[in-house]
């Protein structure tokens, strides 16, 4: 049997663990009707939860796992543990049980687990953490959010290639535009490491879908699809954009509370603020996605509901559906070929 | 007769300048009675636009300078012009002919220009540029917002030393709290620099008011006062926070005339969003300053109208009229004399 539609999933890992995880795996079992899902946590806690479910039952297994990694865990104690239910689930993509595997546990300690059990796809330096975000013409992907504080210019450019492919997938667009994220956007501006990834991209496979240097402003602007950058400033921007839009709707929560006028008026709007809502609702962006392991790595925000953990499932699903790593290990051998022909030709005659 | 109430102003540079400069400080004269303005640029064009203005001309003197550094010239070029109304209203400064400058042209030829002719203050390794942006909590100070593309410990601290000083003067705080911008709020988090900027802070006479790191949703949550950051980041998070809100603003437009229920309850709703609206609106955040340097420099937005002009004369006024250079002199000397006898109590004995 193809292991292509088989999701490992940390039934333990998050805020609302493990209803909000079982409640979230009902919900994307409808939508993934061919979707098997391996679940890993504490039997008697998961067994009766399961058991009132109506299609995930038929579609999942039970794997009892005995530890949990708590949220605020150090990620090296985390690493001691063989039992968790994270441990575990990452075990079984190790073990080729599983294509991926989802959890909404402590980042840190997925992480850890992950390089060490699954590690690091060849050719790729360090993996990144990428999702998509709200923007005017549509999702955005946006990566690293976090896990490299410090980038060379080759990290940047895996982070392109990655991202690249992870927006063919999951935002289903044929030939994705790609921006590095500057101070401006002429070719001379921010450091030599941005510089010389920009000038890698150029030249590179992807070229021709390679904007320039793109500035903050750009991210929800929708200028292009796919945004690098490294982790210190992908995870700052993420936070400050989120932080922003949540300014907004607690400020237009007020301005509806604020006299009979407003509330009528609400009323009268609220269809068409609903969709607003609906478009920029964290839930609808949730799964961040650790790109460059040997597997499927998705992580759910914690603090997330049913609806938000079944949006997570969707990326892990479009990821192990489309075989992303594959299709990655392809994607950095035509690129390794077209910079080593850059540099022969480049290269002075002896 | 004091200089501190006396400013110059480049009234040729911007997008919409002379016009839109010169109606902005009709503005500000009725905001600012016993504030001066001397006038810099084109004497032809702008003597009958001010003899137009019922009190500027009355608190303004012309001063004729026939070039114009245009918005997309060269630093390098910009230098070399030694008759740009941008060069001697900065020259005006260096003078003593007045306390600060304004300018709403072109950002690196301002840098340049103020850095060659009245050169950063002692004790201060590098000028930052600072601005307020809105927050849940009232108006924050950001900084460096790009000045400084890559930054040591030193610069972080002085960011922080100047920072603080401007939010007491430009938002009125008694003692505003300072937190330096991280991918994390634990002790640990981010690299080398950040992590002794935040010991040198915590032991620094503003050590009080230093809250520790902070992430990016907590500029707009309002967390702390003042934002400290190095310019690549701070460039980015202001930029991507401006987009959000644009963001935000462009669909509800779409949202109150997608159809006439949406348009009742908007004309319902209009005087509670208003305020909203003025909330967010970027005049009310115009006016970047210059810190660091031998005098107040204040960059206007290029692009904003008279209101949003009158904006930045008001924080220009506000930091000459406090005498903010004066003071971040007097606090840099107290920071010093800590971080020595800080330096001297740890050293071993000999």
């Amino acid at each position: 049997m193809s292991r292509s539609n088989i999701l490992a999933v940390d039934a333990m890992g998050g805020d609302h663990a493990p209803e909000a995880i079982i409640a979230g795996l009902e919900i994307a079992s409808v939508r993934h009707p061919l979707a098997r899902f391996l679940l890993f946590g504490d039997e008697a806690v998961l067994a009766p939860l399961v058991a009132k479910t109506r299609r995930l039952k038929a579609q999942s297994t039970l794997h009892h796992a005995g530890a949990i990694v708590t949220g605020d865990m150090k990620p090296t104690v985390a690493l001691r543990m063989r039992d968790s239910s994270m441990r575990r689930a990452i075990d079984a993509v190790h073990h080729n049980e599983a294509a991926g595997v989802i959890s909404a546990g402590n980042t840190g300690a997925l992480l850890a687990l992950s390089k060490i059990v699954l590690k690091t796809m060849q050719g790729i330096d360090r993996p990144a953490m990428a999702a998509t975000a709200p923007s005017a013409k549509g999702d955005v992907v946006m990566l690293d959010l976090g896990l490299n504080v410090v980038c060379d210019s080759r990290n940047l450019v895996e982070f392109a290639l990655m991202g690249e492919m992870f927006a063919k997938i999951v935002l289903g667009l044929p030939a994705p535009t790609i921006g590095l994220l500057n101070v401006g956007s002429e070719e001379g501006k921010g450091n030599d490491i941005l510089r010389a990834a920009a000038a890698t991209l150029r030249e590179s496979p992807i070229g021709a879908q390679f904007h320039g240097f793109i500035e903050g402003h750009d991210i929800t602007a929708g200028t292009v699809n796919v945004i690098v950058t490294d982790g210190f400033t992908g995870n700052v921007a993420l936070k400050t954009g989120e932080g922003a839009f949540k300014l907004v709707g607690d400020l237009l929560k007020r301005v509806f509370t604020s006299g009979p006028l407003a509330k009528a008026g609400y009323m009268l709007a609220r269809g068409a603020l609903r969709r607003l809502r609906e478009l920029l609702d964290p839930r609808r962006y949730n799964g961040a996605v650790l790109l460059g392991l040997n597997g499927v790595v998705v992580k759910s925000h914690g603090g997330t509901d049913a609806e938000g953990f079944a949006h997570a499932v969707d990326v892990a699903m479009d990821m192990i559906t489309n075989d992303f790593n594959s299709r990655i290990a392809e994607g950095l051998a035509a690129m390794d070929s077209a910079i080593l022909a850059t540099e022969q030709a480049g290269s002075p005659d002896v």
